[in-house]
């Protein structure tokens, strides 16, 4: 298939299949790599002609499986879509292409003295219309939300070719429905995201961070309510309970900080300017939780270094993946007061289970974001009565089986567990106005 | 029509047409006044078989006509569905029934040392359901964001008289479409919201306020960038052109503040812990503006009767439109960057075409949003003048003609100034999908 004014570069299919923790993508039967929102929808409307299906790709960073293709899909590739067209250095907004890869958003935004909040692992590689079709969470969402908090507006090519412009620049807009909030978080199933306006913040001067060792999940609770209303431009509250701490002390060939012996360690970090009552009040903050006993000890770093040596635990976890694989993760998100009571009961369920095996229990706590993973689990069957344990008991409590990851192909068996029958039908049936032929990212999420 | 196990009270239908600054409902054939979710579907359902369209209303104080019936409607008020059913003190979250006031919802919070931000001149007749219907903004969109942020989930009774339950409570939740957004913003065309599980936040320990006298809106916007990184929990930046204060002081018989010489004033105000450092940035701050020269003048309340003082200016809003009546009134939004132009055009236009009548500007333009007013103007014929020069521009400046207050059906007419004819069309075929008998507040928006 061949469309007018657009590359067909099918060198390297077997590059475009992918691979999701053990799920590979199928072999494309063509690949495009358009370099413009009119190529989109050109190679859209020839596929909708010749009943083509399509799977939109990005950096190829996603833990769902979203971006996998079946074999004989048309892959649209954005990586070509990598321009920045426009910045407001007065409202503090950017537009970029979809295809621009995080990283490099944030280097652009940096060297202007903006600042663009979202910050994940796969920064690097990925890009920002993924960002925005899986709506990425990361270690800042506390402060600044998650991607659909950082959209102002965006352009999207729908399934049978039409370009929907919605550009707007406002945080306020009240007119009719936001349709943005149709793509932001779909995976592609319902459009394909082609530009984006991106809110910008003014660049925090500094960050100042903290671990702090607390007695019981009680008392975290505690800490973040106290946290969130005393710590200005608190901005990560991180959650590591032990055996995550000391397997993440023993992967880095570190000592495990503050002994290691408390049974919950919390990473606090606040962003702010340099004014220098900033940081009184941060370590204010923290004496006085040290002296009402709400924490049990507490490590304040005083450079940038000793900051970073800190999340050098949070940020072991890629290490942990290696060393715990074949593993099983999740991303939950779970009610904040039955989150004691979650983690004790997956942890009993799962050692019972499989009392060889590490199960680890971590997070972005100040916004429900439970993740746990647990490992190695050889075969398929453990595989799934792990998944089994895990969104049995997010079904029992109320809970989210995705707060950041997204369903993709990975997720879907379980999606029932925490979406309604009447909300799934209405899924199927926005699916069915927006993309009656299925052509786009089929057999994702429903 | 009966319903079983409802209450129809045609007592007073009358009071039910409502009155919106010159638009009066026609008169209801019925009024239901439902005191459950399963009352509201029953009710649907009848409305359903019979072919008879509904008009659903809260608190009757939206701005845009959205909740004036037709003529022999069946108008279901939400009024008697206004009970608080669980109030989460650990995560920090309340749900509510649709018809709960606001105020009464900010008295129940604060009773328990947590705070829900969003104010609204119209907060003791308001209700949460039209709150989130119309995605209410207000004076503190700046730090916690509109309505829209503040919604975790809902429960909706959809037009076929379906419930569908999506009581979600955690902040992170990436399973497929978030289907809330369909029924925040819509103003009652998707659904009826009967239920809501809102975030709260940490109750701020003291307000700190300011009025600024600034002499350009480039520097307005420079203070706005520098306030947004220095000064912690900045809430409110409201922006009052030198027309507005000067008319706002007679309107209070009191001196105009700082002179009135200066072509543009800002009320900032910060939340935050009473640490004493608070206080002593908050004027530092202040201070450099000052020295900087970004700043002309400033007051810095001292106590808490000073700051309600500077808010009297911003309050007298009411007052003000009592004066310019018949007004015409505008929440558009704007870029930041074209905000001096924008007006600077605007107010010579419409001085050019009424001499005699008053245009005021002011507007939380933290986040975009310009309120005028201007006044008075007797002929429809130049209220729709108004209009045109106001909203021409809007479209000229690719901003929004609705920041908060909705489209309803006062400003159906320029709906497409801000939204292209695929998004409208998107709209239908959404509402088609949604609604297709058109059975819920037909001719509202679209």
């Amino acid at each position: 298939m061949d469309i007018p004014g657009t590359l067909r570069e099918p060198a390297d299919l077997e590059k475009y299949r992918g691979d999701w923790s053990g799920l590979k993508g199928g072999l494309p039967a063509v690949v495009y790599r358009p370099a413009s929102t009119a190529e989109v929808a050109a190679i859209v409307r020839s596929c909708r002609a010749q009943g083509a299906r399509i799977t939109v790709q990005g950096g190829l960073t996603g833990l769902a499986g979203g971006a996998a293709p079946d074999a004989g899909d048309v892959v649209i590739s954005l990586e070509r879509l990598n321009q920045v067209e426009d910045f407001d250095d007065i409202g503090g907004t950017i537009t970029v292409q979809a295809g621009v890869p995080l990283a490099k958003l944030a280097e652009i935004v940096e060297a202007r003295d903006w600042y663009f909040p979202l910050d994940i692992g796969a920064r690097g590689s990925c890009q920002i219309g993924g960002n925005v079709s899986t709506n990425a969470g990361g270690n800042r969402v506390l402060r600044y939300g998650p991607m659909r908090d950082l959209v102002l507006g965006m352009e999207v090519v729908l399934a049978d070719g039409t370009v929907m412009p919605m550009l707007n620049r406002v945080v306020k807009n009240n007119t009719g429905p936001d349709l943005k909030h149709l793509f932001i978080g779909t995976e592609g199933t319902f459009g394909i995201v082609t530009r984006v306006v991106l809110r910008l913040f003014p660049r925090p001067a500094v960050r100042r961070s903290a671990l702090c060792a607390v007695a019981s999940f009680a008392q975290v609770a505690q800490l973040l309510k106290q946290a969130r209303g005393r710590l200005p431009g608190l901005s990560s509250f991180e959650v590591m309970w032990q055996e995550y701490l000391v397997a993440a002390a023993r992967a880095l060939g570190r000592a495990v900080p503050l002994g290691g012996g408390h049974p919950i360690y919390v990473l606090v970090e606040a962003e702010g300017s340099t004014a220098p009552q900033m940081q009184e009040i941060f370590e204010g903050f923290l004496g006085e939780m040290l002296e009402e006993g709400v924490v049990a000890d507490v490590i304040v770093a005083q450079t940038q270094e000793q900051a970073q040596s800190l999340w050098d635990f949070r940020d072991a976890i890629g290490e942990l993946l290696k060393q715990l694989s074949p593993f099983v993760s999740f991303d939950v998100g779970i009610p904040l007061r039955v989150t004691a009571d979650y983690v004790e009961t997956a942890r009993a369920r799962l050692q019972a289970a499989f009392p060889q095996a590490s199960h680890l229990f971590f997070g972005h706590l100040g916004d429900g974001n439970l993740h746990i993973v647990s490992g190695p689990h050889a075969s398929e069957a453990d595989q799934l009565a792990v998944d089994e344990i895990v969104y049995g008991l997010v079904a029992e409590v109320g809970g989210s089986i995705s707060a950041e990851h997204g369903i993709g192909r990975i997720k879907k068996p379980f999606l029932h567990l925490s979406r309604s029958e009447t909300e799934l039908e209405v899924m199927r049936a926005l699916k069915r106005t927006l993309d009656a032929g299925d052509a786009l990212n089929a057999g994702r999420i429903l």
